[in-house]
């Protein structure tokens, strides 16, 4: 096969046929991808969630993952935040010529390995090549699906007012890994993506807890505060934060404050924030803590009727902090 | 609002929020995506067609369509070949640094529009912008599914011996359309795409002849020949064409001369290819040729047993050659 992607590898013709056969169908043989049609027949019944993200991640190996890895995991969230079970993925390319045919290989592994973890299948695909200079290495979009948890009840108009607000993790750590890899900076031990797929861990939670979970959501571009502020506005309420009680490694502050950026804006990958009723709030974080993808959990917050559509943080020094959501752009390209 | 999307439209915050309220939930507003979640929760049941294509077409406006009616035909016909009818579709955009806002706001009305007459709906997006000169003014991707027909039995396993070949209309319009547009070449009357959706045609045709329909393809990159190849590949029966019975404009005939293109190559975007029992063939083509789609409908070959794998077509000169599938790119980024 060629070193690199070339334009006739887009073409439909036998580049293409070669490259599938060779690399994709060859990976993720399955029943439905085996059938080689332009689309894929799955049988499906009930209430199934459904999500597409477009990932353009750059660079697009990091510490921790690559856009392949990252391309399953986010789209598998997604639909695990609708309180879903990701079942089956789509999965399209749109890659650069000159692409190095070794790191396309790696992508795909990667992507292999991934689903393997999710337990999802890719069931369809495409794969377009433009000119050099006409995109940047690989675009890579995924759309996931699955079926509803039978006791997931989540809905942004069930919360009330002192609904606890429980991360799973510590913030922060993918942006800053893909900020440090761009900038070209070391550090004594390296900062790493914190990409991962979460549904296990939403799926735990909602065999023990149903409807008393409200909202599930993944602070990923624009971090925990443009997600928070998005929901709070588009509720009647507003939410207090604690910076106190907002989970971060030592090494990833030190970071944020070299580069001058609010942990709160910068994107992650492998965090969610689980909206829950008050009174299973310690049973939650039980539940988080003795889990590796929760061990940090943290409730950061609450919603109250005091400040409506704002977030207030209680800064660690005593003063209270308006949490505005991020205007433009902190770090492009970041998933 | 901005005269050109910045990368801060891709930011995940405020700007984005801005442009997803004014832009596309004001144009796609349905109780789906009304919710505004990163995914969308619809009802399921049965058997259902699942199709993903990312658009990368150059020009994004072209005589006939741009990128964005483009985008959501082609997965819509992709459902369609499934022996699916389209009802969901999810929306993605990669959108570089830059493009003028005019020009997005007449895609998602292209979008819009088609999607309406398609009769499927928009249920979840995502958008992501890359810096200037890391893309192409504007990728789409689009997912699609709907349910299979209740008397669809679509299978390639299905062709035997006898089957004829019918396509809907006259070859190569889009290639051609998007190669002159390129080229700058101008005609008497321009050369318009085809772009159109085939779903309903495919829906008539279900209806009327059922599990006699063994297979449905359309024949867009690579054309009419890369499509049969493949067919051909995969049966073990080869393929007689009859180059007399290849509907095509006598322009577009004329424009493929000059350019020196093999209009059997050249993509198509509103064709489709039926493989049908022989039995069926004359009401097959009477029904199609009822419908403005289909006015031009022929049959152009059927199955042998003669020349297992191979396509071979008789020449309007009396002579035969063999059609071999595409090799490298005739016409880059043509859909």
């Amino acid at each position: 096969m060629e070193d690199r992607i070339q334009l006739g590898h887009g073409s439909g013709g036998i580049m293409t046929k070669e490259l599938l056969d060779e690399l994709i169908f060859e990976a993720f043989s399955n029943p439905y991808l085996d059938k080689k049609h332009d689309g894929s027949v799955v049988k499906l019944n009930g209430k199934m969630a459904i999500s597409t993200d477009s990932f353009v991640v750059s660079p697009i190996f990091f510490k921790g993952g690559n856009i392949g890895d990252l391309a399953i995991n986010g789209t598998v969230n997604d639909v695990a935040m609708c309180g879903a079970i990701p079942k089956f993925l789509t999965l399209s390319f749109i890659i650069e010529e000159g692409l190095l045919m070794e790191d396309f290989k790696r992508i795909i592994q990667s992507i292999k390995q991934a689903a393997a973890l999710c337990k999802v299948e890719i069931i369809t695909g495409d794969t377009k090549v433009v000119e050099r200079g006409k995109g940047d290495k690989i675009f890579i979009n995924t759309t996931g699906f699955g079926p509803m948890h039978s006791k997931a009840d989540i809905s942004i108009d069930r919360i009330k007012e002192g609904d606890k607000i429980i991360i799973n993790g510590n913030i922060a750590q993918h942006g800053i890994a893909i900020m440090s890899q761009r900038e070209g900076l070391t550090f004594e031990s390296e900062i790493e993506s914190d990409t991962t797929h979460l549904h296990e861990l939403v799926e735990d939670l909602l065999d023990a807890f149903g409807e008393k979970i409200k909202l599930f959501r993944d602070p990923t571009r624009g971090g925990v505060a443009s997600v928070l502020s998005e929901i709070s506005g588009e509720t009647s309420l507003g939410i207090t934060l604690k910076e106190n009680k907002l989970p971060i490694d030592k090494q990833v502050k030190a970071v944020c404050e070299l580069l001058g950026l609010d942990p709160l804006y910068v994107a992650n990958e492998g965090l969610f924030l689980a909206i829950v009723d008050p009174e299973i709030e310690s049973a939650v974080l039980t539940l988080l803590r003795s889990k590796s993808k929760g061990k940090n959990s943290q409730t950061i917050g609450e919603f109250t009727k005091d400040h409506p559509h704002k977030v207030v943080m209680n800064s660690v020094i005593g003063g209270k902090r308006i949490v505005t959501p991020l205007l433009g752009e902190q770090l492009p390209r970041i998933c």
